[in-house]
């Protein structure tokens, strides 16, 4: 068995890094070969993360072929978010908590999708059916990706099971999870020292719906003043994104973690699904108000999914 | 929660009817409330099977979506061999051993697949993980369902994973592997009452490929001259099948399960792609020798998605 690269989707997030290594940990103790690689640089979030725990970050991969016949993927599957040349290689592991869409394989293969909040809380599962130990650290790590994609358990994509998970992760690696939480939810939304591109498409990821190019960015904050007070320079870095990545329509949900509402920006066409999507007129600044909207897997892709009919 | 109904494939062989069985049973002590049902009747190998073990056939559906919003398959993914109306409701579960292909949901969903021989592996397996119990009748119709997909643990399809479930399983039902193995794979090799339509389409499943649709069918036979002695009978319904279903290829594979080689019977184009498939060029009559070959899902569908250039 040849050595095998575990990575999550490109503009990695918090669990798209630490699931990757805790996949590849998993994994190598069950006797495979394995190197959690990532498809670009941590956020400040995953920093912040990384550093608490003393944790390097992965590699960074442009592609794999070059390296590896087989990958295995965290945290995606659609081919358009994954390794550029995921068609050279055999996708042999997936585990995720995402639909499934535009992904294929010729040969059988190992696939563990659940529908909860977060990879590392399927992760935490499978350490524990195989009775394989997670050490101190990586529960650290497994823990902070459960509260970044949970919104420390606010966002309704949150299960009993990423709950269990968080206070099993919890015990083990020792930490205050609420205090720990915000503070690493914060270090996520240092907005000012970021450019108007990490802003936009920092976190966004790109879907086909109805046959149009649809890319959806996602901000954190804790004041959406802080986001729109640069509005301009980030609809000028939208359309440039459209223009040279030929995306039909960029949406960038900006979102108020402390309060759990969202506020949508939206560049390109078709606007009308849009708005039949989310039952809501856009303002005169191509925006919508979205109370209570945290989630994009949960609250936006399936209602835009919806309009846009396919 | 309302009811879900469970189904395998169409054209359903001893593991998809067992599995959906095993599963709606699995799933309904989960707190789920489900129903098996099949996508047609047994064959002659199930109803041995459900006969021996004193079990009934599910009852058979056309579609899904006049009946409930929501279904959990077993033993398939792909589209085109699934329910009719597959498109009108929502996937919640996947338990499968094959391909992932033309499938795709809007929503997270559950899903578990494995490269092991059998579904109804994966299914022992996941009863001991949620420390439920497999009654003896239920272990009997799972442990036939793995002698069927494995041919009695012969396929190279094969895994550690299916023997050790066939072990524990046997010793809940309490049975002769070997002996009633034999017996059982015997029943479904009973060519004389079959029709032409029977043989050739009893077991066969649709691919897509490189933008051809394609059909493979699979008859078990304890001596291939049974099968190719009505060979212009099976050419015959082929090219019926083939013009009422826009097929562009049909293969037989005709499977000696005595002493596990193949011999495949074409019908259609591209031939060429399905001699470079195998590395062998038809015969006269349209027949190739595959020795050694028993699997389609690893020995026959991989090299032909390879030879169209998936």
């Amino acid at each position: 068995m040849s050595k095998e690269l575990v990575f999550g989707h490109q503009n990695p997030d918090t669990d798209a890094i630490v699931a990757a290594k805790a996949f590849s940990y998993l994994q190598n103790k069950l006797g495979f070969e394995t190197e959690a690689v990532a498809l670009g640089e941590p956020n400040s979030e995953t920093n912040y993360v990384l550093n608490h725990f003393d944790e390097p970050a992965p590699r960074v991969i442009k592609t794999a072929s070059n390296e590896v016949d087989s990958v295995m993927l965290v945290d995606h599957n659609e081919a358009q978010q994954s390794v550029s040349d995921l068609g050279d290689v055999t996708v042999t592991h997936v585990i995720d908590h995402h639909r499934i869409s535009n992904f294929e394989t010729a040969q059988p293969l190992w696939y563990t999708a659940r529908p909860v909040g977060c990879t590392s809380t399927i992760l935490t599962q499978l350490f524990v059916q195989n009775k394989i130990e997670i050490p101190a650290n990586l529960a650290g790590l497994m823990l902070s990706a459960i509260i970044s994609d949970t919104l420390l358990l606010k966002s309704p994509t949150t299960t009993d099971e990423d709950r269990e998970a968080l206070r099993a992760l919890a015990q083990i690696a020792d930490i205050d999870v609420n205090s720990y939480g915000l503070e690493m939810l914060k270090a996520g939304t240092d907005l000012a020292s970021k450019s108007d591109k990490d802003l936009v498409d920092g976190d966004a990821k790109s879907f086909n719906l109805g046959g149009k190019s649809v890319r959806i960015g996602q901000v954190n904050t804790v004041d959406l003043a802080d986001v729109f007070s640069r509005q301009s320079g980030l609809e000028e870095t939208m359309k440039a994104e459209n223009a040279a990545n030929k995306y039909d329509l960029f949406l960038l949900l900006a979102t108020n973690i402390l309060d759990s509402n969202s506020e949508l920006l939206v560049v390109g066409e078709p606007k009308d699904v849009v708005e039949r999507a989310f039952g809501g007129k856009l303002s005169d600044q191509n925006r919508l108000n979205l109370p209570g909207v945290v989630s994009r897997k949960k609250q936006v892709v399936p209602p835009l999914t919806d309009a846009f009919g396919v």
